[in-house]
């Protein structure tokens, strides 16, 4: 069977996590990586692979996987949709998903591709969830209780604030979905710090929850990539209330996002042209292997 | 918007909840009920209601909720199929779903209609949350702990065996997806207890667990329809080990199952002909509203 060949977009930290998950795999091949600077600085892992600074210097490249900053996932897609490459993202601004679809869905059908967004894990495989114990408990009310755990939407968002060299935003569940957000930040020499703080305190990041702004001195000493969420619903199903149901988990953030991408990446192969979340996706076509086996272990 | 016209086949327990589920709904109107007895001895909640012996009786029916025997879901759905109406039904027979598919993956493509099979809790929305955790997780064991509860279909294996009156199959959770099931018969006059217990331990609903049957008195006096599963799954994202995701759900089973059959008439009313189980559907198709509107409050 002809393996998908998937490129990587961006290798930051997530990029790294989707080079190992990728490499996990036996359904992909590596076409190489993307990165701003080509092959200057190759870190030692990337030496088996052709690196480059435009995804046009691959070749038959199936899917691309979008490991950059989520801001500018949408001008990345579109470009790429456009040479009929299918992308996958991470988006995670939850109130910009709808129009980013809606944008991404009209360039991939441009290009004959398919654009899968926010296939993080939330957005992304907790909005399963929820749509399921939706679905299965139509009245209620879903709580998602976030961390504690750094939040890397929240601290890349920190970082490209002017003054600021590092930032780390880590979430701490307050219960029934509220959420406090505890804010490192180490500053450029000279930075003003009250600016800066200003500057977080006023981001649609942060501006919908208790945020507490702290400067120090080395934000790399603070850092630890687990988190986790505990999503809760209590509803009714048809006219029966007390139905209970919950989901948690405990995860490296950057491997799971990452695995996330690549589930998705193979799921993009199996949709029509086209831009979707991933509740509008079919589950098995996550997952490598024979349906018929799939449906028998799994269902 | 027009509404979807279903009809319920069989109205035993899950047959009262779906006319719940149904009620519940604003998308759907009750087409009517199909009963072996047809209108003979109406419970007074029916009467508002056609109710029939052969689902012809009954006009434009877009989908057949099934809820029968699972042991007679292949023939009912076969004969409904035909006559080019969706079925969905809760077939929970877990070693035996991959034939029920094929079978009515040929009899619905024949009647260019949709048969949505094994639409429960489990198999049903837990599949759904397993197969999830498996694209999320791809290496590690997931463990499927029911319980404690009532087990429909195992009590209804018990109920068909000559001599049984009335029966119960409680299972209970020993960890690590291994399970004991807890029988409770009441006996025919002139019944044999030797003989009932030796066919429920070669059932093979049974014959992999630890299964104990007592005789008791009053089967009634033992029910409730609690119940609930713990989903657990350790494994690994990527190259990065000790992911750690849970599921878990306390609920009334027949209210819950019949939920989750509901919403898959929707769904079947969105799919192109064929089989499906539940891993192989979009779970935004299991809701009713419009659909920008769920991916803005679900993603």
């Amino acid at each position: 069977m002809k393996k998908l060949r998937a490129a990587i977009v961006g290798y930051g930290n997530i990029g790294k996590y989707t080079l190992q998950a990728l490499q996990a795999t036996s359904d992909f091949e590596i076409a190489g990586i993307v990165r701003r600077h080509g092959a200057a600085d190759l870190p030692a892992e990337l030496a088996p692979y052709e690196v480059v600074s435009d995804i046009r210097q691959l070749h038959d490249v199936d899917v691309a996987i979008l490991a950059t900053p989520t801001r500018s996932v949408e001008a990345y897609a579109k470009e790429i949709l456009a040479l009929g490459i299918n992308t996958v993202d991470s988006f995670d601004i939850h109130t910009q998903i709808v129009g980013l679809r809606r944008s991404l869905d009209a360039a991939a059908k441009a290009g004959g591709a398919v654009s899968i967004i926010s296939a993080g894990w939330d957005p992304g495989s907790d909005s399963v969830v929820r749509t399921l114990m939706q679905a299965i408990a139509p009245k209620g009310v879903t709580y998602t209780n976030f961390g504690p755990g750094r939040s890397m939407g929240h601290s890349v968002a920190v970082r490209s604030i002017a003054g600021v060299r590092d930032a780390l935003s880590v979430t701490i569940p307050l219960g029934t979905g509220v959420h406090r957000r505890m804010v490192y930040v180490e500053l450029e020499d000279g930075a003003d710090f009250a600016a800066v703080k200003a500057a977080v305190l006023a981001d649609p990041y942060f501006v919908n929850d208790e945020t507490h702004v702290q400067q120090v001195a080395c934000v790399a000493d603070l850092n630890d990539v687990g988190h986790g969420v505990n999503l809760v619903r209590k509803g009714v199903s048809g006219q029966t209330h007390n139905q209970l149901f919950e989901f948690n988990m405990k995860i490296n953030n950057p491997a799971l996002t990452a695995q996330v991408l690549v589930a998705c990446a193979r799921a993009a192969s199996r949709q029509q042209p086209g831009c979707y979340t991933m509740i509008e996706l079919p589950v098995i076509d996550l997952l490598a292997g024979e349906r018929e086996e799939l449906i028998g272990h799994l269902v």
